[in-house]
């Protein structure tokens, strides 16, 4: 961490400050220049209050130049994390394919699509019961009924299922889920990561509609810190000024998580874009791209959907879609 | 709502839509050009699913043409809403100034820092007790003691206070509480603004980091289908390419909310900008822009201050802020 | 085009209107609703100014339905463009790979560079002649020498040549130039697209840092309603809020603009992200993805670059990002 | 400036790079920590090339700490300029009001308009005669003939005029032009920027919809290296996620501006938001805020513009604003 003093700060006050950093057991190295003294700190600063430093007069301006998260960071833990769920892997060297609708509407619906899905080479099924939507006035999901079906489901295929906690008080209901999706919207929900962190089932964190890669780790982080360490993120496009896609799939993430954590990195065309006709190439994509996974979106009838049906694609599209992902995970030596 | 048919669309499937849209009581009027014919809506459309819309494969766009909201909607209340807590008024011509520090840090830090911003002329006391914080390391607040001590100077000074709700699982301890904060991380946590939509509270409700002003007024709605008819929304600056500040103070949204809605606004430069500095001139941009109320960060000791310190200025900064403040007010004839 | 009166309009003002509209040859149709009346127009709306329609004192919104350009438009071109420079081709199955240095520094560099990327099976040589810098302080290329050198790379290798024009006063220098370059910051420099729309080179667009894909096609459109058919469309990031990249990558602008234009799009990972460790997982996303080509920038000596060197790659990394292209590009029956 | 060392940085290559930046005569501090080396380079680093620093293979990563500018930067030139252009001041205390159209479309309607505006209070007029457009089949202005009549309404009122310059091609017809404008879309046109750094004339250099401010202060520095120092920067507001005004007025840039620069800074409410409606409330806000001028667009006829019409007033309108402007620039104690 460096600070860098006002050129108006007295030597007496900088004198001051690093005895104080001293004190909180930091080691200082200090360069004085002809407009500046700049003060650089050594050692863990994870701990170390970066606003707390800002607000002081004699700070122009204080800078991290390592990472603040510890757990989730690839420096400390070179290997791979591989997440397991109801049998099926995800990272180093797993491929995961999580597909399914975007709302469960009827046992129907959703035990034929979990066929559908399986045959097609998906090893888990998705499916909201608890749906978060922008107004009040549309259909919020089958709540405790959806999850029932889900699990119905489940039952019928064998697939391992993944779906959505909207609050911590239907965490009771989510006992025979096998993934944990944190949504978008609830991403900087820090009471529930940190309640989360203590149980034992795998997260899928969803990327924050407007969050840096560097949130999404400190959030990653908070869940770890609880404990539990089964992680994967799934980047589900971020907001731009661009309106042509519904937010902008940001393929980056997934080689740059790979630099920077050794959590598994999942990626999910169908929010990225809300336009079916992109789902293939983008699918396509995050494979070449290095994800361990993708989540897309398979409504039996897209255009009788409950929720999000421009964005799903039917059972047949999506085995299309799988006959390309499952030769571009063999030439990138994906298990799949 | 307007649905732009492709161009493929046979006359057949056109027709079919229209009868489905019929079936739903909705007026329709179509209009077939050259390139496209255009299926126009008319009538109440706020419960039509424009998703389902667009996942038709006979549909290449469809667009809303009214808004999506109504409780909110000036044009149904045309009447400005007052929203009163605590013997205090925000809205309709009166001006609200709610200042206090990021975090409640002990007794005498909040009632010292009540006294100062009542002396200088707030009247709200804001402290926070439950805290959002990026890192789990960072210190989050001290949580019902933190409340116990913000009742206190509520006590001694007889202001009413504001503070932020992080679950719903509080919200028993937020009986004496004034004004029910909703953080800009949980602007679409729509399970808490459901739950919140019954109770009698005013909720000042935060602008997300990366909200557009239309899904801000569809969560203000949210609350209001619920019952609640005393929201307050609070402008604290959004997410831009722009790095200079912490974020860039949307200081339109004052005069352009007051076109589309009858509920207050009130803005926080403290938020907005990250920079304490920068809080006069924005604070005097706001009531000049039309805002109904400021929010302040004010601290004792900025330097010492346990969260957002450089965001903070001090009680004799803040009186001189306020004596700008107050003379602005004045020309535009809010009662403060 | 759509036009929603506002509800205090009144039918005789309206009626104005629609003669006026008819009186410019458009078609109208009206849709009369309980909150407002609707004026669809249809026809040829590319010439309509919107801006002249929003300015109406009875128009509460305007919305175009159709796309405003024409002449790039897939929808009136449906065959893909191919575009032939120098004897390569880029576009409908024609997979072009532009690779060279950012700047041309000496005869040596451009050479070694040219000879090193041919190998590898690039079929456009690049390298900047004049340099567009942030800072004044900045080395801004070796201009007209530049040139020279490149020309003589071109000499030695027969390559054809991809350079950067960043002043109409230049364009005499670039007689012997294959493809034009405009460069981010110059996509709305309108003076400048309608000038080159006169001349007979290929010219590659690169789509500007915060542009979206519709201000990008109409940029093309310039050129093409000049007459200059021959317009290769380059993807080369956007500036989003995220900073963990330089820009952030768009990667679904390929098979979007697939549907929208019959123009090629090749993609530039280079500058898209700055960081040279990410080349390859995107340059393998962009095929994937269904880019007509890459640019890449490989230096061989990239800490001794004058310009942009953390984003370039040696000729032993290009070779090695080529070796998976190729494979890529025969799965996407793309010749290269 | 700061080079924080990959933790797999041999001792010997870091001593190597220190020589070498010893041999640039800059002086280095190292600090070395348990996890990597920091570098910090003191003394004139705004010549240093972050980006070949960025390149080294021992480089994790690169910051500035001090500003890249240098001629426009506050803290190497503490007093306000004031610029001076026909008679009138802007800046240090000086309020300069720029009003008149978007574009000149007729003689009556400048002149009439600046007549109006001059009555008013204003102390420029503005009107396009080269317009910059999107589409190449709208109205791109009167060119030559525009820059006459332009010269007229001078003429018969004594205002100084303000007009944009689109090409370098067109610099000798602004000879008797008070002061240049270079558009949002022009502000990272290097060549221009350099070729008018040589004239004497004012500029009025608008920043780019999408760049910072520090690109914005870079551009200005291009502009004062080349001898220029009559800059005048404006805030036409800038591109992000919200799309309920065109673009977002980002007020804080003056205040912002006014600690980093001592040029003075101009803001254009018309462009920031394109709605009418709003330029009275965010023309006050700016003056609230510490803008030396505003920029506002003003035609007889807004419904008849010929461009932009939907966010310019009408004289009487302008009179209104003006009104309200005046009394807030007497209580910031600007001369206007």
């Amino acid at each position: 961490m460096i600070i860098v003093c006002k050129n108006t700060a007295s030597q007496k006050k900088i004198d001051a400050l690093i005895e104080d950093l001293k004190a909180q057991g930091l080691e200082t190295h200090c360069s004085t220049g002809a407009l500046s003294t700049i003060i650089g700190l050594v050692g863990d600063t994870s701990r170390v209050d970066l606003e707390a430093l800002e607000a002081l007069d004699i700070a122009e301006k204080v800078q991290r130049v390592s990472e603040p998260y510890k757990l989730v960071n690839r420096k400390f833990h070179s290997d791979d994390t591989v997440v397991e769920a109801g049998g099926a892997k995800i990272g180093g060297g797993y491929f995961g394919v999580i597909a399914g609708p975007c709302s469960i509407e009827s046992e129907d619906q959703i035990v034929s699509c979990a066929k559908a899905v399986k045959a097609a080479g998906a090893n888990f099924l998705r499916g909201g019961a608890f749906k978060p939507r922008t107004s009040p006035y549309a259909f919020r999901g089958l709540k405790e009924k959806g999850l029932e079906l889900l699990l119905l489901a489940k039952k019928e295929t064998g697939l391992p299922i993944v779906t959505e906690l909207m609050s911590l008080d239907h965490l009771d209901l989510f006992n025979d889920v096998d993934v944990i999706q944190i949504g978008a919207r609830n991403m900087q929900n820090f009471e529930m990561l940190a309640e989360i962190g203590k149980c034992n089932k795998p997260i899928l964190l969803k990327r924050g509609l407007a969050n840096t890669i560097e949130e999404w780790l400190m959030s990653a982080e908070y869940i770890m810190s609880g404990g539990n360490e089964n992680v994967i993120l799934c980047e589900r496009g971020i907001r731009t000024f661009e309106t042509a896609t519904r937010n902008t799939f940001d393929v980056s993430a997934a080689p740059l998580l790979h630099e920077l954590t050794h959590l598994p990195v999942v990626m999910d065309p169908s929010h990225a874009t809300g336009k079916s006709s992109l789902i293939k190439p983008l699918a396509k994509s995050a494979v070449a791209a290095g994800a361990d996974g993708l989540m897309i979106e398979v409504h039996p009838t897209p255009e009788k959907a409950l929720c999000d049906g421009a964005q799903s694609i039917t059972p047949a599209a999506f085995a299309d879609v799988m006959s390309d992902v499952k030769m571009l995970c063999h030439i990138e030596h994906k298990i799949i």
